[in-house]
């Protein structure tokens, strides 16, 4: 049977996955919520019709989004994820023991409610005891945050629609209040190859850099996403991803990862040249 | 107008691409070849309705697959390019002015001449007087060369059709041979993440370790290659392509580049734990 | 949601569908099934992959599968239904209230089953006490009928799978047996327009017309098939459907319809020359 | 090579159709104008990136705009065609040896110019020398026109862009102006199936019928038009195109046809009953 996902990547660029089943389809107050099975990808979720998680592929992000900043603090305590409704941000972040709370505002319980009953590969520790869901705004979130946080990801989708607010000076400012000495921001900052995506990573970046005293971009292969070429911003008040890195540490707790290792850790802060000059020059 | 250009990428993945216009078609006793004017890609080649050349991505390609080695090695004298028809691989090349020779050997003179034809952002420095070009079997060409060589770059379609033979034992052997003492052998290693492609990549880096004292994988972002996610191999004689690359020689060239640049030289090293896995188990 | 069902109606044509919801999946012995939700067409079902119903289009189909012949001859009693799972053109045939038995012979279960959740449109009379099902293979049955039907009608699938012993002599021939003297056999004759269509229906009308006195085709349109025009054949003992056609007791009957029509059924018969010659020059 | 054409027929359906070569692309003051090969339909154009005419199956719309109007008088000698850039409607024409003139007026030179290179098929008898090509706008001409002519054929485009005012009140009346007291009209009618197409229909029918004392509707199969189900309006001052047809003459002058013929001449006015509730409720 010949069904085709498609995501219109760009005006001019279209990827289409073929498609065995839709398992789930509806619509929330924020967006639509599909839920697919292929042969490729295993189980994969979109959002107005935007892929935001494959089974075969989400080890990458998670990965990404989560040791960089883990090994770079392995003290980290208090956890806030912004969006990451589909639960694998959390957990990551659940295999490390000392950890001891992570709060989850995900705008959008819908995507958390078929996650649950879709994803189990991503949902399965959104039960943890140490996680708290929050189903609200996480502008409103951070803004009214009494708290301090030793480290903020921000797991959201693309700056329009539910996400839109999340690029903004006014949310940095405030991840930036609320996070503690030590803190971290790791952020979801698109992507500098298609000209769309590339306009919001240089907003991002030029935003972040102005508030926090270290801000820096990484990348990943990231491969259902558009170009496959994604980044994350790396921004903190004191320590730096690559100087202050704890390696010895990260490795001694044994948390094995299928993307993320110390060298590449390192490895994804050099930039195309392309790349770095679109930050620089923002 | 409503023309799509549509590779499929996998049994159950197409990327398709909106085209303009559909410059040139044609027909060698090896493969078919087109060229196609697009919004977003500018022009681009393809070969047996493969991908392999885009006007607005070629750049990184043809740095990664040429600058890793000259700066490793900063004393090339003598090139062999084993495909590469459109030229980009021999247009870096060229920008090294101590370099003297540049053979390249093309099985397929059509790839020339419609590169030369259309796309002159790549086929440019062909007509160099340092590059001699052979419109003959890569395969025999190895076999029977006389002279050393400082570096060589296999630049080369999938070991499918015409490509094939220069993923074999034999092949790499003989490019051992003649490579010189301080020698670099880098070769198109195929993607990590199709199972299809990650299987060549497997095979082509086991041979090659067999082979050479020194044999690693590098990766780089391909929007336009299946997955994004591509690698070369990286093998020598006894160079290490970090502990012996010379940065400080090859910044004092002056050479301007889009994508390569000292730092992700090094960072291109560091794998996911997952290639690197695949990697070291063949 | 870009979703998008594709047929691909021969090797170089596809129809493409947006769909808003995979409704069903599944697989029985016979083949898959499935439907959909569209924008365009309503709900639609599909087998392997084909197209076969759509809540837009089906009452061409239903209507001129079954009108035709039951205006040839208005005291049709008792009718044999040969696939036609879906239900629609038992539908039509339970309007005519002197009917007094529909046998329906669908040899997968799943299609009648899915059918009836899913496509009520369609499958709303198969509960009509006149109806009796049968879920078994129709070349059998026809093998083995005891009782004479004055109307058999074959709803099949194109003559691939399960539909295949459906365009056989012995199973023309059998129909031939088993229908009364006044008997009418209308079969899905397929399309003159792509070649691979084209050839089953000169294949079919050939058999046909060796085993029937009368034989004719008639022809509609029908958008959700390739090229969207579709084949019945007319086979019968006796009655010729132009000069037999009873369009006033027909008409008296009051049966409100949106595809068919008297003058219809006449011009059906009127073939463009080309298709006339294929079905002449078998 | 995957080189796939693609006309979104409505917003949720697309038919796409493999090409083997983009042989011409330019645009014109009026609309983008191409030319493809392909294996299922030969050689074909579009406009704005809309099917317009293909090798396979041009001889079904070139029949029917033509001989229909001919058959129902054979005798017509003054001819005006408005559009019908690819030349095929006047090819039909120049087979009737009694014509003595033939006026076609095509706003767009392009078409013409194109046609005569890529499609000879059609553009054969341009060079007839009882045609007059006139490149001006067909509204114009009809205002302006001081001879009558028996028959005009409008073989236009959908009433957007350069197609509008063919489907005005003014360009109707004018028409009717110009035509002999036998005189008649034959206009491109759009489809019934899709709302965006039968919307026009309707529109088209319910103002010719204002102002033509005889105005029908026919239909053909014309696969490469959205839905395949395609019609044409025929109008006259006294002729009815069954009652006054003259199909005896139209044999004895041996014109051999492979869509046409006087059967389907007849076939081809009676309408489904959807397609007649919605002329007749205009």
């Amino acid at each position: 049977m010949e069904l085709w996902y498609t995501e219109e990547q760009t005006d001019n660029v279209r990827l289409s996955i073929k498609v065995k089943e839709h398992l789930y389809t509806g619509k929330s107050d924020f967006q639509d919520v599909d839920v697919f099975e292929s042969e490729e990808f295993g189980k994969f979720l979109t959002l107005d019709g935007l892929m935001m998680v494959t089974e075969k592929d989400e080890f990458i992000y998670h990965d990404m989004i989560t040791h960089v900043a883990m090994a770079t603090n392995p003290n980290v305590k208090n956890v806030l994820v912004i969006g990451g409704g589909d639960g694998g941000t959390v957990r990551e972040l659940t295999r490390y023991p000392f950890i001891e709370k992570i709060d989850m505002v995900e705008i959008d319980k819908l995507v958390v409610d078929v996650s649950i009953e879709y994803l189990p590969i991503t949902s399965s520790k959104l039960s943890d005891p140490r996680v708290n869901l929050y189903f609200e705004d996480g502008i409103e979130f951070v803004k009214n945050a009494k708290h301090k946080y030793d480290l903020i990801l921000v797991d959201s989708t693309d700056p329009i629609g539910p996400g839109e607010g999340l690029f903004t000076n006014e949310f940095y400012t405030n991840c930036y209040n609320i996070l503690s000495e030590d803190g971290i921001l790791v952020n979801q900052s698109e992507s500098p190859y298609y000209d769309q995506f590339s306009h919001e990573m240089k907003r991002a970046h030029s935003k972040i850099k102005n508030i926090f005293p270290i801000s820096k971009v990484y990348q990943f292969h990231m491969p259902t996403y558009p170009s496959g070429h994604w980044l994350f911003g790396f921004a903190s008040k004191k320590l730096d991803p690559i100087k202050d890195a704890d390696f010895e540490k990260w490795t001694s707790l044994g948390i094995k990862t299928k993307y993320y290792n110390p060298q590449i850790h390192v490895g994804s802060f050099s930039l195309p040249t392309y790349v770095q000059e679109m930050l620089d020059n923002e």
